[in-house]
């Protein structure tokens, strides 16, 4: 009864449900469904899919979500990186306009689907760390970058190509004697209406002494204004016998029930780009979630929004639509009006429903240099190149990460990009714990301390080398302590005991036990006993299960202080008795 | 110049040459030659190369090593498992016996090379530590295992090929009813004489008086004797024209200089499997450059020996040999035998020049069931089973990593066995990485110290949740304390402040200072404070360099004591002053 509350925390809040909590949910459906209608237009243009696609992926999702989700406020649907992610893998398989490549997309939300549902099924999501913050930032910048570039496509009238931000830019420059002037005037319009409405329009409100909530919220579905006088202009005058491109007839009606294809061959081709889909998207939801449940103290369980991102791809699968996740912009209208249960998702959904099913004929004239714009504006907030600068001067590994992952994602597509970064920061990660900080340390006098004898005036023995490791000894730096004491006690022949302080190592892994082994046994050989100080409980508990306790050479101590004593007693005690170093 | 000693080690060693090492290394060549001729003869045949191959793979490579090696005792040539792993790699490009064939080993030994010199003198050694002990250890055990299976078709003298241990084993079943009878008597014969050298000559050598280390080389050379009786009785008999398969002519001769081919189309598809034959080979050789330096307290730098490595791989492509690396057996054999400098391998290279020149006639009639023979007697000895209990034993992680490895190479062959084992171990670490230890803390009474609330009598506060972080914050990790203070302050709505005790955090990388940032600001959304306690110097001189300090909603304190004193004085001085617990 307990998991079924887990797997359905519909459930949970479904049972509190009130009619107050109703009509809340009412309203803020109907605030979300004005703005998701053109949202779901364009993003289904910016995957290269028909219009109705974007409809589609707005209506099972949303009401799966309010099943399985356990973020109060999260609002899921096509969001611009997935789409052109989407765009990028169809594109690699089939040619936009084809039944092939819409195929291909809804194939892409049913992998994407059963992965998320698989990944949160067998508690997967730290895979989501593979994506470390450096390179999913430079991804989403590069990819922005890319998408508003490609849209001044449409809003110029002209034609445009290509898988990367290089590719589009060189297909785009013949064109630009092609540019059609009633396309461009209504783009360029709405691009400046549109900023406009981002920049000025709340502040404006606020001057008119419309409530703070009010003026956010209208700020925020301020564009469907210019949806509607643009597409009202087209029809006035005519516009779309003049070259302006239009969305067109879109089918009316529910999506039916379908399944996609599962060849495997399609499939085969399409995992790799659906589990970058998956990953980006649910470390981007949820992070949403986490921070929209942290302003009321909600909790947000990772695993389950999974099932329920996985449940939300599927359903857009079966119903027609293509990957979608939770997306911020909507998301914070969603909360910002009020959104008190995943209810308000739902009916958000039916509200979508309802457009499809009687308002498609008003959007006939709608000009796609609209839609195109409002892309623009809506990306562009996701360029933050400032990042680089921060990142960089945090941490020169982070920065190189970050600027090799936006580098290559324009060079080189959203796929080679983001795979790049993902193996340049494993890599860079293994690189730097290689190395893991070790000190050579000796006696404070008057103390029972050890320290490091390069920063502290402390007792040392030539027999003795002490090194204390300040880190977990695993694989990637297990080498590393072998040559080490190789080329310490190689430059020193008077030592015959080396003893490691391991106050810091959390575990010790087979690569390190095997090379701890290799140290004491080639010790031994050279005539130098192996000895260890301070080792945390649960590795000593580990290392017991090895033979490593019965081969060691020296003793484990308790203290290093105990381990010097146990060879030198006399340097130890005068040590101690002397007086104390300022 | 010290600079020129660094990268020309026989500057430092040769300038102290002496006659009497002269004399010594001399001895030592002699025996090393002579084991390593029929060594060289079965390696190449193993990877499917014209027995020469292998003489030419045993001169120039011994001479580089003399000049670049920083080991004195190594000694490099052809070895099982790179032999194999040529055969794997110079199989996918052509067909054996073609020059094609020949081509492909000798362009891996070229690009092996170069990627040898260029981790040498770039300083990447430490790539090295993606091939995790349990990996290389299963890996090994996997390769002799498919190696002492496939040397049972020239043994017994029938048809056997295949990539994988599975694939041979299905090639070889139906030729079972093909046994060419004096084949297989020369082969189980020479195997049972082989097996019998290797267990029972030292102890029948130490009986007849002979010194510990002479019956241990002459136990070494042993071999050698059933080379000379099975040739001679092939001869003898004229057993060759009853099937028995013999290495015929091998061509007098040095081999001559020649560059393999640069297609870049055969260089892209052996690109990887030299990395892999390269890293490989380095592991092992490092290991017992490492183990036999350590004898006699010499110094071994890694990063040379790559270089020397490289050399010598350079050295083998533009003389016609095949990928060579530092063997264990022939190292040992060099080393008991009292090698005291490179030299002696300087003089092997030339032993072997020498046999290559005039001895060749005398291989004519030496049976191919008889070097198969040795083959299988060297690689059982790689075969390590019971370290799969031990590790297993150890560490559950390593030990499924290990199995992975062995069954993946024995299936699907050595290259996917090997990046499947190094995927699995990174994918391992991360994912152990990924959920540090977090422990809830709490005042000893009595004492200023902070304890897990779960091993201690201690005492808290509700308003204050303490963690202690034990590990470093880095991207695999990022989110899980995202999510753990989530999931915490969403379960006690009492809790106001939330402290982090950091003094096991080594690293906190740019993802999770952003982590912490939305820690901080989710928490501050909430109405909870963040404080942070027990900062490293070095970490905090990080964070000084974002804007996280700036942006923190509470403060950075010196001790855990002190952070919670400044949000309970009296509480803390209480606790202080209480009765210490038992």
């Amino acid at each position: 009864m307990k998991s079924l509350h887990k797997y359905l925390p519909i459930l949970t809040w479904g049972a509190e449900y009130s009619r107050q909590t109703l009509v809340n949910d009412l309203v803020v459906a109907c605030i979300v469904t004005v703005m998701l209608i053109p949202q779901s237009l364009a993003y289904a243009l910016l995957a290269g899919l028909p219009p109705q696609v974007g409809l589609y992926a707005s209506m099972a999702p949303l009401l799966l979500y309010a099943v399985f989700g356990t973020s109060r406020a999260l609002a899921v649907g096509p969001v611009a990186v997935a789409s052109l992610m989407t765009a990028a893998a169809a594109g690699q398989v089939a040619t936009q306009g084809t039944p092939e490549y819409l195929g291909a997309a809804v194939a892409l939300a049913m992998i994407s689907g059963l992965l998320l549902l698989a990944m949160g099924l067998l508690r997967l999501g730290f895979l989501a760390n593979f994506l470390s913050h450096p390179v999913i930032s430079g991804f989403i910048t590069a990819s922005a970058i890319q998408i508003a570039v490609g849209q001044f496509a449409p809003v110029l009238g002209i034609h445009a190509h290509g898988e990367s931000f290089v590719a589009i830019v060189q297909s785009m420059v013949p064109n630009l004697g092609a540019i059609n002037p009633y396309t461009a005037g209504i783009g360029l319009t709405s691009l400046a209406f549109l900023f406009w409405v981002r920049r000025g329009l709340k502040p404006l409100l606020l001057k008119l002494g419309l409530g703070e909530r009010i003026a956010d919220i209208l700020a925020k579905v301020g564009p469907v204004a210019a949806i509607a006088v643009t597409t009202a202009a087209v029809w006035g005058f005519g516009l779309s016998e003049h070259g302006v491109k239009i969305v067109g007839t879109v089918p009316q009606g529910l999506p039916e029930l379908t399944l996609p294809s599962f060849e495997m061959g399609l499939w085969a081709k399409l995992l790799v780009p659906a589990l970058l889909i998956s990953i980006v998207g649910y470390v981007e939801s949820i992070s949403v979630a986490l921070t929209l449940a942290a302003k009321r103290r909600q909790r947000v369980d990772p695993d389950q929004e999974l099932i329920a991102l996985g449940m939300s791809n599927f359903g857009s699968a079966v119903s027609g639509g293509f990957p979608v996740t939770g997306g911020f912009s909507r998301s914070v209208v969603n909360f910002d009006a009020g959104a008190e249960t995943p209810a308000a998702g739902a009916f958000t959904a039916i509200g979508i429903a309802l457009a499809t099913l009687f308002l498609t004929p008003l959007l006939y004239f709608l000009p796609n240099a609209t839609l195109a714009a409002t892309i623009i504006v809506a990306v562009l907030s996701l360029v933050n190149l400032g990042a680089i600068k921060d990142t960089w001067r945090y941490s020169r590994a982070d920065g190189a990460a970050m600027v090799a992952t936006i580098i290559l994602t324009l060079i080189a597509g959203v796929e080679a990009g983001l795979i790049a970064g993902v193996g340049l920061s494993i890599f860079l990660h293994l690189y730097q714990t290689s190395k893991p900080h070790v000190a050579v340390v000796g006696q404070i006098p008057g103390t029972m301390s050890f320290r490091n004898v390069a920063r502290h005036d402390v007792v040392t023995d030539p027999e003795i080398l002490s090194l204390r490791v300040d880190e977990s000894l695993y694989f990637p730096n297990a080498r590393f302590l072998e040559e080490l004491v190789n080329e310490s006690v190689a430059a020193s022949p008077a030592i015959l005991h080396v003893i490691l302080e391991c106050p810091a190592v959390n575990t010790i892994d087979s690569s390190a036990l095997e090379s701890l082994e290799a140290i004491n046994n080639r010790l031994w050989d050279g005539g130098v006993t192996l000895h260890l100080s301070e080792v945390k409980g649960p590795v000593m508990d580990r290392l017991k299960r090895s033979h490593f306790l019965e081969q060691l050479s020296g003793k484990v101590h308790l203290s290093h202080f105990d381990a010097v004593s146990s060879i030198k007693p006399d340097l130890t005690r005068r040590t101690l008795e002397a007086p104390r170093a300022s």
